[in-house]
């Protein structure tokens, strides 16, 4: 069986834990990270505080094959990533002159004041993420990589970087959609869990248009496994009395 | 200075996490518990399995006043969050009369099959949460919050509890909005936030209609002190020959 590659994502910013800022840059990065064969196992959003952030990345980094940052390395007294990260791996922070270079790119020489030239501070020994969209660089020290937390800016660095990442074995999945609640089927479908032990059947119900229904999520690294499992689902489904769809499209 | 009174979140689904479902009930929590003066401090998503459903409950419980989890309390084999808080607590999960009256309210006695019964399974010494959509219960153990994780069901439940918090001195915030780049007063801000520890200053930079601005947040429990604050923020940004607004209002 395949390894897993696995990764956790560590979202800083109080803006977040505040409720103010609705988070954009979990959905992006667990699909992207799928692509690659990589799979998101956890994420933690925390408040910019140095010992946190700390204490939450030397965890992760050590648990996980990677670990990806949103948030804090911009040019304020509130965007301390940088520093702590630098801290975490016991590192000093410097000044990197490709760094200072890149914002050059974006900031006329008399208006990079010392707040920008912050952004140029990278820990010892990182490479950096390219920034396509104002150019203050992301970086990767180990495996940890510090990207910016808006999400334009986010998006360009992972994607830049994505094709770096050595994922292992893609996760294919089927959705069934059932025209009723979870509840009529569960049972069936808790045995069908028991006989498939290498695919993962998740249920997740919804109210549309004052109807209830259920998407059963079926995802395994065997497509066949996974096509036939979705199958199954539709003919318990139909058994039940309710109508499916899905369940013979190609897992994906 | 008043005691913070402090909470995590837990979202269990791998849903989240595989990035299929955008989670939607962070934003929700966090402002309904800072309207009660409880402060969200670290939210984390985790995946459907019982482990590191246990471990994590178990070490956040003991680490902040109130814990808030959301999914996996319906009747399907991948609901297994009753049964992991009842691990975490070492209390027997039972089948609970007044939860079985609650889910008959919505479930004819014929269709309340096994499946659908294990949402009545509820640890020992739990208190139930009312769910007024559906009816299938939440539940509190100590200082653990239980509610279910489709948005509408969770809302619902959480208005329910909100009252029953004891919160702390709710924060205050006045948001100056400026039209320029958080780069220009980046320094100037940083040194305001040194001479007012009290308060909180956060800087949240956004892209619109093709134009830079920023978002200034001052916060604190002191309205006196954030209203000072505020303006202070509004006279270096026009010192720095930026247009502010928001300054001038009340604390809310």
């Amino acid at each position: 069986m395949a390894v897993e590659v696995r990764a956790a994502l560590v979202i800083i910013g109080n803006e977040v834990l505040s409720g103010r800022t609705q988070d954009a840059n979990l959905q992006f990065i667990a699909l992207g990270l799928a692509e690659v064969g990589v799979r998101l196992k956890e994420v933690r959003v925390i408040p910019d505080e140095q010992s946190v952030i700390i204490d939450t990345v030397n965890l992760l980094r050590r648990q996980f094959d990677y670990v990806f940052t949103t948030g804090g390395i911009g040019p304020t007294h509130d965007d301390i990533t940088s520093e702590s990260i630098a801290k975490a791996f016991d590192v000093p922070l410097l000044r990197d002159p490709r760094a200072v270079e890149r914002l050059l790119r974006q900031i006329k020489p008399e208006n990079l004041n010392e707040a920008r030239l912050r952004m140029a501070n990278i820990p010892q020994g990182a490479d950096l993420i390219d920034n396509p969209v104002s150019h203050a660089p992301g970086f990767r020290l180990g495996n940890v990589f510090v990207m910016a937390g808006v999400p334009r800016i986010m998006q360009a660095m992972f994607d830049g970087i994505k094709g770096d990442l050595r994922g292992g074995a893609r996760l294919l999945a089927v959705e069934v959609t059932i025209a009723g609640g979870e509840g009529v089927i569960a049972d069936g479908l808790g045995a069908l869990q028991r006989q498939n032990a290498d695919v993962e059947i998740g249920s997740y119900p919804f109210n549309r248009d004052g109807g209830y229904g259920t998407v059963i999520v079926v995802r395994g690294r065997d497509g066949g496994q996974v096509a036939q499992t979705a199958q199954a689902v539709g003919h318990l489904a139909k058994a039940c009395g309710l109508a499916a769809t899905g369940q013979d499209q190609a897992p994906k």
